[in-house]
């Protein structure tokens, strides 16, 4: 069975808190202890947990170490998607180090891409950097499934079109601007503009 | 009036599609071009544009120029809000250029603040930047209603209640961890772990 998108955004965020929980006296956690840290509703986190096929119990709540192996196993293992940040300017090369130094990340970065020849064939935080013309060649051979865009380019959806192309099947997006992206492409866009537009719109209300 | 969350995250998008077409020749757009470009429904955009009492005609669309008028009247003003940048590493960095050479974001940068003693009392790109102390009487000071943080720290929930104590109304995510914060700020977290978390399971279904 395929979980629904927020229950798995939702699982992501239990493990999380548990692998911080784990650390503490407590062996178990109730539902609403979960649902507080979370600001969610303890049903929500009921629901969520029965669909992996876990109940808890009325007295004790969850056992924390199964609930994060049963999360584990649900969600995929550690480095086990391969993923290319594309832009090497500040942000790009934050998210790598943010990406390479955080084990229990399911992706690992296999190769980064850049404009600038400065970076061609060299390394960037022990990553090969290769000109962005190489982009197709380079997700084929490498088997990378996973693209996070960090260029500022007018020619963003030409780079959408070729990550298409070469199998690309989820896409990060940090640059904002308007993109049309095929819907077998698992798409997310972090787009700074409009959330500074909506947050200024509600504080000035 | 005040308009739905969604709604307003819409204009935000649509105004930016609209920047692009105003240097086209068309005057005109119709709903269901505004839409395909969104990959939204087109009565989503004719209920959107509704709501701040705007309506296209069956013949020519919406004109542009009109448009654009409106959304700018609805949405705030360019560099209205007051904002500030926390931690100063490669991703806050970036941000803060991002927003400083955008002439059209809402939101204007003040100051901006680190833990690193390196950075205290310099410019970064033009703005002041404080010891992280000096939060509660800075953010009061230059009435910084905004806070993006971009710190590692293993005090990020301390941080968030000082925000909270000194004003601020909204706050921008970019660490991952689950932190609390109060119904009356507006939240919005920049999460890459659970993205790619998500993406990995459904690419991997």
């Amino acid at each position: 069975m395929i979980l629904p998108s927020k229950t798995v955004e939702r699982l992501s965020q239990y493990r999380r808190v548990l692998q911080k929980y784990q650390y503490l006296s407590e062996p178990y956690i109730f539902s609403h202890d979960l649902a507080k840290l979370l600001r969610i509703k303890p049903v929500q986190v009921r629901r969520d947990l029965m669909l992996m096929g876990i109940s808890g119990n009325y007295r004790n709540g969850y056992r924390v170490t199964d609930l994060l192996a049963s999360i584990n196993t649900t969600l995929t293992f550690p480095k086990s998607q391969f993923a290319t940040i594309i832009g090497m300017g500040n942000l790009g090369q934050s998210l790598l180090k943010h990406i390479s130094t955080n084990p229990e990340c399911p992706v690992s970065v296999k190769a980064v891409f850049d404009t600038n020849p400065k970076y061609f064939n060299h390394q960037i935080l022990g990553i090969d950097c290769y000109d962005i013309t190489r982009l197709p060649e380079m997700i084929k051979k490498l088997n990378i499934k996973i693209a996070i865009l960090c260029l500022v380019s007018e020619d963003i959806q030409t780079i959408i079109d070729i990550l298409n192309d070469s199998g690309i099947k989820g896409i990060v997006n940090y640059i904002a601007g308007p993109i049309r992206v095929p819907d077998h492409i698992y798409f997310k866009e972090y787009d700074i503009r409009t959330t500074l537009d909506e947050m200024s719109y509600f504080i000035s209300q």
